[in-house]
């Protein structure tokens, strides 16, 4: 019974995303879906993101977050459109809340629009969103075990981000180690080892989404003429 | 609708977590559920825990994950009884699941049973597994700004472990602000400031447990007798 309620609460999601997906494309713009544990570092991330490539995309924000808007704030300082959405208790976002804070946003003035989840490893990998890709923060102070302890969020993410390598030396995280297992289930994952607070990997990582972002344009341009 | 279906299936849970409660209640243990995001130290502050009280109480763990068994094999090797849930993608345990584990456990052996709660700052919160008390970890690597954005666990956690402090001087934590924030959602929570690699706060937080775990034993003394 239990199994049944979720997979229609999953079938009514997976609606939603395809309408948002259209609506994704018609725009020509590219949708990031940012996940992590609570405290990875995803909005520091974003904040030297936006830093580095808003000369080169025009960028827009939705903001998961259970309550405050502590976060859309934070970004909102960067000269960025930003929407706040707050479950209000609820552990994920799903595409209909994607679909109502999409009002709020100027879709047709965008290249790139990074959606924050819910800080939570577990049940936002379950939701589709619509977006093009999913990316997840993992922080070395989290420890190396969690690719196995997690595995959805980490086979479903093209790009991981691991975050606050300034604080590697402190901790026993084995680098070697969390690649293999994310190997094994991941293989053809990007890994990018970075530090929000020092700037560490920002360059490669930001190329890599500008060049996502760009392959997206350029295939709709295709689809379009063709 | 969904809340509908959200209700009963808490109302099922309640109910589960009654018999437990009875359960405990009549084998004299006093039942701790730990619970924090991924990666904070909820099984090393565990590992040091035992090491600190095993001498003065008989301890028995439950260890919640999604997938793997290492969280219990790490704790096996303090050589307590233990057992492990694998909920194979569900968030939170719930009280059905620890009904089932408590077959594999002498209960009747033990001063204090810890359930070790997946590794989720939002879901757990919400699902009573009969303990007698909630505490949760935070490690200042996670940063400050999480008791507002993940109330309902921060109010309902009677001791709050703020771990990693042997790294406070390398984040921007602020303790003050974090003890402020507690205290408009949880005024009576007891804080510890800890650290499970280099021990710092253990002594406070196993002779309070220590005293949690007595008081309870003294009033079913009474209740009994009287």
């Amino acid at each position: 019974m239990q199994v049944k309620v979720v997979s229609n609460i999953l079938e009514a999601n997976e609606a939603h995303a395809g309408v948002n997906r259209q609506r994704f494309k018609n725009n020509r713009v590219f949708v990031l879906n940012l996940m992590s544990s609570p405290g990875s570092g995803k909005t520091s991330i974003l904040e030297r993101t936006i830093d580095h490539i808003k000369g080169l995309l025009r960028i827009g924000v939705i903001e998961g977050d259970i309550y405050t808007a502590k976060d859309a704030e934070r970004i909102g300082e960067k000269g960025v459109p930003v929407v706040q959405i707050n479950t209000k208790g609820a552990c994920h976002l799903d595409a209909n809340m994607i679909a109502c804070a999409l009002a709020e946003l100027p879709l047709d003035q965008l290249d790139l629009l990074v959606i924050e989840n819910i800080g939570n490893l577990v049940c936002p990998a379950e939701f589709d969103l619509g977006e093009d890709i999913k990316a997840m923060v993992l922080s070395v102070t989290e420890g190396n075990d969690k690719p196995l302890k997690y595995p959805l969020m980490f086979r479903e993410a093209k790009a991981l981000l691991v975050n606050k390598m300034d604080l590697i030396s402190f901790t026993d995280f084995d680098l070697d180690l969390m690649e293999k297992d994310i190997r094994g289930i991941n293989p053809d994952g990007k890994i990018f080892l970075m530090s929000a607070k020092t700037g560490e990997g920002f360059e490669a990582w930001c190329r890599w989404l500008y060049h996502q972002v760009q392959a997206k344009k350029e295939k709709s341009s295709v689809t379009a003429s063709g």
